[in-house]
C-alpha cells in the first residue's frame, strides 16, 4: 500500500504552515499539466501512484490552517481514518442484513443528536448533504398535512401550497419549491433585519396576505446560522406564529447545529429549537466530520417511512430472519445510501461530547479574537457587523482608501478589489478567504473558522497576509 | 496509522474463501455485543483501534467471493485506494476553486461515458445514487417541456402531468412522482411480458388513454437491466412511441449500463440507447466502483443548469479569477457534493476501457456458466427464466419436493423455504444470496455475479452449499 505513504505526505504538508495551500492554474493550463486521459489498456501500478501524487499536488489543501474559504474546513484525522474504514467495508445502508453494525450506530448517534435538540423520541436519517435534508423536511411536512398528496398529487388539494423562509436562507429551500412542484414563486422570501435575522412580524403579514389570496401556507423554514453572515432567525417568535397558523416549523441548522453542543453558545441562538417539527444539522460543517455527513431529524416518529415508503416488497422483505424495523431502505428517497455514520461515530468516541463542546467554544473564541483584532486595525479593516457565529464579514482597506470617508463610493472600491485580492491569494497560494455580495451590499470578505487546526497566530497571519497582498490595490 | 493494519487484515479475510462472510447476530444481541455508546469524555487511541476491529469483525464482507446478495458486490482495491485518497483530500465538488483536479476528471470521465452511450455532446453530473439520478432526469424533462413550471409550479400547466414506466422498474421512478407533486397515481405502470420487458403496444395504449382523459403525458422511463430479473425494455420500439407523442425518453441503466462497455453484450440489449434524452448509469454496480458512484447523462447541454440554477450569487460568483463555466454547484440540487469521481477515474486508468470490457464479458460468462450448471441439476434447482444479464433467478428444491410435479402447490413450498434457507446461510456465515417475490411469483432466489473475485469454483460452491444447508427443508 504505497498509496498510504503518498496520503501521509499530503497530510504532513496540509499541516505545514509553510507549505502552500494550493498551486493555482487556470482550467486550460491544468488540462495541459495533467494527464487525465482514459486509456484503452490499463496502466501500470507505478503510473497509478504517479496519478495519485499528481492529483494531490494540484489539489487545494482544505485542511490547511490558512484555508478559511468554506463552511467545511479542516481535516480531522480520526474522522478520516473512519472514512478509510468505511471505504474498505464498502457497504450500503439500506438493510441491517448487509450493514448491521453501521445501522445500529446510526440509531445511537442520531438519538444522541435528537436529545441535544431537546426531543426524547422522534426519528432521523442521514442524507447526502443539507439540501437533500431540507428536501426531506419539506416532503414530510407536505405528507403530514396532506396525506393524499403522495398518491394524487396537487389534485388532492384545493389550492396553491405556499412555504416561507427568510431572504437570507440557503438557496436549497427555494430549490425545494422548484423540485416539488410548488414553483419558486410560492416560496415566499420574508425580509430580514440588518443583522440578517428573519423579521417575525413580516412573516405573519406575508402568511395573512397569502391566506387572503386563497393560498395554503404550510411550511416555514427558520435558519440557525445563515450561510453568509451566520445569522440566527428568532425561533421562539417564529414558533409562536407557526403554532397560531398551524404551520410546520423546520429549522435549517445545517451550519449552526454544531453549537447545540456548547452550553455557552447555544443560547440564545437556538433557544426554542425543540419546538421545531424538523431540524437539519450537518456534522460535516462545524463538527469537522469528513464530507459528507448531514442529518435530518423529526419530532414525530413514523413519518419518514409513511412519507417515503414505496412498498418495494422485492427489496425490503418483511419475512426476514431478523427484526426488519432496523432496515432503513424504505424510509429514504435514495434507495442505496452511502455509509456516512462511521466517521462521525468514531470521531465522537474520540472527542467525547465534552471534546466537541470545547471545540465549539474554541472556534467561537477564535472568531471573537479575530473581531477584536479587526477592530484594533480600523485603518486596514472594516468590520461589517458583529457576528453571531464564526462568520466574520469585513472589507479590507487598501492604502489609497484609508483616508476616504466610508461612503457608497468607497464601498464600491472595496467591493471591486475583492475578486482581485482573492485572485492574488490564490496565485500566491498562501491564504484562502471567501468573498461574495449579499442583498444589502456588494462583494465583501467572509472568513470562516471551522477548523480545529486554526490558532490565534493563524488569524494574525491572515490579517497580515491580506495586507501584504492587497495594500497597493 | 495502525488503523491501516486493521484494514489490511479485513481485506485479507475478505479474500479468504475459508473465512466467514459474516458473523450473524440479531439486532438486540448485537447491541449487547457492541459498545456503541457516545461518551462524555474522549476515549483512548487504543480503544478507538478496538472499535475499528470490532466494527469490522461484525460487518458483512460484501467483497467476499461468496457474497452474491446485492447488485454491488466485490471490493476493487484500486477504487478503494481512490476512496482513501478522496477522504484525505476531503473537498467538496461545487467549484473549480476548491476541487480543480477532480472537476476536470469529471469532465473527462463523463464525456467518455456519453461517448459510450453514443452522444458527441451533452452534459452529465454525478449524483448520490441512481434514485437521485432518475430524479434529475425527471426534473430536466419537466423543465424542458414546461419552462414556467420552475417558477409557477403546477399552476403553469393546464392539466395533470403523467409519466410512464414498466411494472418492473425500480421504485425510485414512482418515488419521483410522489416527490415532485404528480402523485403516484400519475406514474402509470405499463405491463411487462413474461421476460420482464415493457410491452410497447401497452405503453402506447396507456398514453392514448390518459390523453383522452385530458392528461398531459410527458415522460417515459425505460429500464435497461431491471433490479430483480435483469430485463431490458425494448428501446427502439419505445423510442418510436416517444417520438410519435413527443415524450421525453429516459433510460434507467443504473444496473445494465456497465454492459455498454462490452461489444458482445451491449447489443441487442441497449441498441438504440443513443435515442434517449437522458440515461442513468451507476458505475458502483457492474463496474465495481466503490459505493457510491452514480451518473446521469443528458443529450442536451445547458439543461441541467437552466433547470436547477437558483442563482445563488453569494455562492457561485461569476467575477472569479478563472473561467467559472467549470463550477458545477449551480447545476445540482445538493449544493455540496461528495467527490465520487476520483475512485472511478483511477480504476478506469488501471483497467483501461478494454479491461472493463473483459470484466463485463467475464461476469456474463460466469452467469451463463451458472445457468448451465443449474440446468444440469434439474432435481435440485429450477431455473425461473433465461437471464439477459447477471441476475440468475431460481428456486432451490429440497429433497421432499424432488418428485412432485411443478404445480402452484410445489411453488408455494419453494417460496416458503426461501427465508428459512437464507436464514441458514446467514447463521452459517458461508454464503449470501438474495431472495424476493415479484408480481408474477412468490419468493425466489436471485443470484448476482457482479464481483471480479468470483470464479467458476465459487459458483459450484454456491450450488453445493445451498444444497448442504437446505436439502432437509
Amino acid at each position: 500500500m504505497k498509496v498510504v505513504d503518498i496520503l501521509l505526505d499530503f497530510i504532513k504538508s496540509t499541516n505545514d504552515r509553510n507549505a502552500k495551500i494550493l498551486d493555482f492554474h487556470h482550467p486550460s493550463e491544468m488540462m495541459r499539466l495533467l494527464d487525465l486521459e482514459i486509456p484503452d489498456t490499463g496502466l501500470t501500478l507505478q503510473q497509478l501512484l504517479i496519478d495519485c501524487s499528481t492529483t494531490l499536488k494540484y489539489q487545494v489543501k482544505t485542511g490547511h490552517p490558512h484555508f478559511f474559504n468554506q463552511l467545511s474546513c479542516g481535516l480531522d484525522l480520526v474522522s478520516m481514518a473512519g472514512e478509510w474504514l468505511t471505504a474498505t467495508a464498502n457497504t450500503n445502508m439500506f438493510t441491517y442484513e448487509i450493514a448491521p453494525v453501521f445501522i445500529l450506530m446510526e440509531h445511537v448517534v442520531l438519538q444522541k443528536m435528537r436529545e441535544l435538540i431537546g426531543w426524547s423520541g422522534g426519528d432521523s436519517i442521514l442524507a447526502p448533504g443539507g439540501s437533500i435534508s431540507n428536501l426531506y423536511a419539506f416532503l414530510a411536512a407536505r405528507h403530514k398535512m396532506f396525506p393524499a398528496y403522495k398518491e394524487r398529487g396537487l389534485a388532492a388539494i384545493g389550492g396553491q401550497l405556499v412555504m416561507f423562509t427568510s431572504d437570507q436562507c440557503h438557496y436549497s429551500v427555494k430549490s425545494c419549491a422548484a423540485v416539488c412542484g410548488l414553483g419558486t414563486d410560492n416560496c415566499v422570501m420574508v425580509p430580514s433585519d440588518e443583522r440578517g435575522r428573519m423579521i417575525p412580524s413580516k412573516l405573519e403579514e406575508l402568511i395573512l396576505e397569502r391566506k387572503a389570496k386563497g393560498h395554503i401556507p404550510f411550511f416555514v423554514n427558520a435558519t440557525a446560522g445563515t450561510t453568509v453572515i451566520g445569522a440566527f432567525d428568532p425561533i421562539p417568535e417564529i414558533a409562536d406564529i407557526c403554532q397560531r397558523h398551524q404551520l410546520w416549523l423546520h429549522i435549517d441548522a445545517a451550519w449552526g447545529g454544531g453549537l447545540l453542543l456548547s452550553r455557552k453558545y447555544r443560547h440564545p441562538r437556538m433557544t426554542g429549537i425543540e419546538r421545531a417539527d424538523s431540524v437539519t444539522w450537518n456534522p460535516h460543517k462545524l463538527m469537522g466530520a469528513l464530507l459528507q455527513c448531514s442529518t435530518i431529524h423529526f419530532k414525530e416518529d413514523g413519518l419518514l417511512i409513511s412519507c417515503n415508503q414505496m412498498s418495494a416488497e422485492y427489496l425490503f422483505m418483511t419475512d426476514k430472519l431478523y427484526d426488519v424495523k432496523y432496515d432503513t431502505g424504505d424510509k429514504v428517497i435514495q434507495c442505496g445510501r452511502h455509509n456516512d455514520i462511521f466517521k462521525l461515530w468514531l470521531q465522537w468516541r474520540a472527542k467525547g461530547t465534552e471534546g466537541f463542546e470545547k471545540h465549539m467554544d474554541r472556534l467561537m473564541e477564535l472568531s471573537e479574537y479575530m473581531v477584536r483584532r479587526i477592530k484594533q486595525m480600523p485603518d486596514k479593516y472594516y468590520l461589517i457587523l458583529e457576528p453571531e457565529m464564526v462568520n466574520v464579514c469585513f472589507w479590507y482597506l487598501p492604502t489609497r482608501v484609508r483616508n476616504m470617508p466610508h461612503t457608497q463610493e468607497r464601498i464600491k472600491i472595496l467591493a471591486d478589489i475583492c475578486p482581485i485580492l482573492k485572485g492574488r491569494m490564490m496565485q500566491a497560494g498562501t491564504l484562502m478567504v471567501g468573498y461574495q455580495p449579499d442583498d444589502r451590499r456588494p462583494n465583501f470578505f467572509r472568513n470562516i473558522i471551522s477548523s480545529a487546526a486554526v490558532t490565534e497566530a493563524d488569524v494574525d497571519f491572515l490579517l497580515a497576509e491580506m495586507d501584504r497582498l492587497g495594500h497597493d490595490l
